[in-house]
């Protein structure tokens, strides 16, 4: 299954961004994050298009080939392979968020746990830890940061739907959680993208710990 | 102890297949599913024999010389070596399930403790997971998928029969915790068994940490 | 950004320093203590400078030319780089206890969640514990070993003067947790230091499980 | 500090001993059972002598000169080095157990709160999980298997005549606690010790997580 690109995307660069994803799946199946084949990772490519890996693939063993080019639809473009099922939750972003240039969904077990421990609030509050900072545009351990947990389904459009509505109530969103699934958050790149990963990962796991020991 | 193969099986077959489950065994060790030298592992090679292995080894140093051939009744072929205590197990799998190519029974903290946690109710009901999906055949979250949990004995066809059971039962069966072992899971090639049991891992551990902060 | 010495400094001295803080900050990344860019490191240099990480670098990945100079009162020398903002916990630590010569700053998951439990008490008492043995002057299990634990604060000064108040009671101390954040330890060379912290991130996490287990 | 040996015993030996105990205490301190400089380990040489671990060393580090010899007295033997400080723990093993060649003492987080949470009982009892199989001479899950855990003491004397009571009771011993502090655990071979403390770790991981669950 071979990629053909449009014109108007240079070679190098999508080969630079598939191979920054490559990059990033690896550390974080090493992580024990993309457990059975689970998650998925996208780049912007430009305006009109992102990269993002192709479903069903062994997150740890990923290479070039494993990433295609779709449209901000969502849609295959010069390519036969089929992107992750949840391709229309990054093109979402893309299109609402435009200064966001990377998405990474993962499923590590904290994640999943704590978005069914939460799912009855719909929301985890961050509050108190000096690691909020790592999240962009936060600068003290004071605020308290809003992690909302959607419920899960296996139609695509309910899930945007409410990704849309928390978006048009203005409330700010660094990330959300999807009942009994994973984690999708993103960023304006690669490596602002992985440290909110890594801090969110983090501060969830502090969260589940603390509730174990106030019980 | 050296194989000798019968004339109807190459060679490169079962060197490939043995190569296949000593790769497989190295990275389960590195995981710590298989501690102080448990769990094995088989993949079949035809109609009549699987390749398994021999008892005893760490499973993390595994080699080619470690791997054995037997029948479909769990004895030696070609060989002087013994093959694991729980053979019988492995060739039930491939007599019963046909499509079934590959056993792989591990014994990580987490697949213990599971077994001990939830013998009395015989059965673990994993419902409300995404990752329920990387079994084959689940095709959504919201089905319960059974793992049941057979008591432990030291007496081989004790097991067997409650496997028999379940199967003739009609009930689907895709891994199987012992009580105070470990678990069994199988598929139709070395990924996909891969995938069921790192699923399943994943999911007796989700289950775990919920009771522990729900409790 | 390039590092001008000054010339009582002598350029190997600087390198072997910024070494040897890069080699332990790569270590304790791997070992998932510095999260999301998180955690600070400084070596003594002489009486009026130490050598510190520079601002928001990826701890995993430190090299000599993430290592800045300053002088004890926490000002960059040499260089446009910007320290850690919290430089000023360092070099008090330089100044009140002049035969420490590296301080170390980590963050991990089982830090940030005991000085959130034991915040309220003000104090973490380590007891009967061998490794306790580990600090530094430390001969016996039976005796008690306290880590105070000080609210967190953006403002830098307010964090100093608990620490200078708890040093002016004239109580031993060997580390302390902030709430929310982290842990600071220090000692005479890089190996003493890495030894304190070892043992504390040890302790502390003994003291969750035992408080887990005790509910 | 170089290595004097008696002539009964040849340089070979001594360096084969002390090269199988430096990768031990390797790959023990990676799998981190050995912090802060804690733990030690020895094998015998013959009736009289061990090559035991020299004091304080960084276990993760070790190399054949971390390595010296010692009489059944747990005297020095051909040099200036200091055995560990629980050196007298290791002869006793020899001297009472004859067949037994090899005594790892670790220091997990696991080892140490199980020490801690079983020292009222002075004993943990593990009972139904097959692994009990992997300790030698245990043939089946339904027998329990006792390990003592005895207080911890800055005095040695003591701590020998609690382990000399219990073995002079007769009753079974393949391994003890001491409170706060770690296992011992020995074998015929580094093979068969080392899968005895690897099964003791696991086992004591899923004693303390049915306990954490069944609260």
């Amino acid at each position: 299954m071979s990629q053909v690109l449009p014109s108007s995307i240079a070679a190098e660069l999508f080969a630079g961004r598939a191979d920054a994803i490559a990059d990033a799946a690896r550390d974080l199946a090493l992580a024990g994050w993309t457990p059975a084949t689970s998650s998925n990772f996208s780049m912007r490519i430009d305006a009109e298009h992102a990269a993002i890996t192709i479903s069903g693939r062994d997150k740890g063993k990923l290479g070039r080939d494993d990433i295609m080019l779709i449209d901000m639809q969502g849609k295959a473009v010069g390519t036969d392979a089929r992107p992750s099922a949840e391709t229309e939750l990054h093109t979402q972003i893309y299109r609402r968020l435009p200064q966001m240039n990377v998405v990474l969904h993962t499923h590590s077990r904290t994640q999943s746990v704590a978005s069914r421990l939460f799912a009855k609030e719909g929301v985890v509050l961050l509050e108190g830890w000096e690691l909020q900072k790592a999240i962009a545009g936060e600068t003290t351990h004071e605020a308290a940061l809003a992690i909302p947990v959607f419920p899960n389904t296996q139609h695509m459009p309910e899930l945007v739907a409410q990704v849309d509505a928390w978006l048009d109530s203005g409330k700010p969103l660094h990330a959300y959680l999807i009942n009994g699934h994973g984690i999708y958050t993103w960023g304006r790149d690669m490596a602002e993208t992985r440290r909110h990963l890594e801090a969110l990962e983090f501060l969830l796991g502090c969260e589940l710990d603390l509730r174990r020991l106030s019980a």
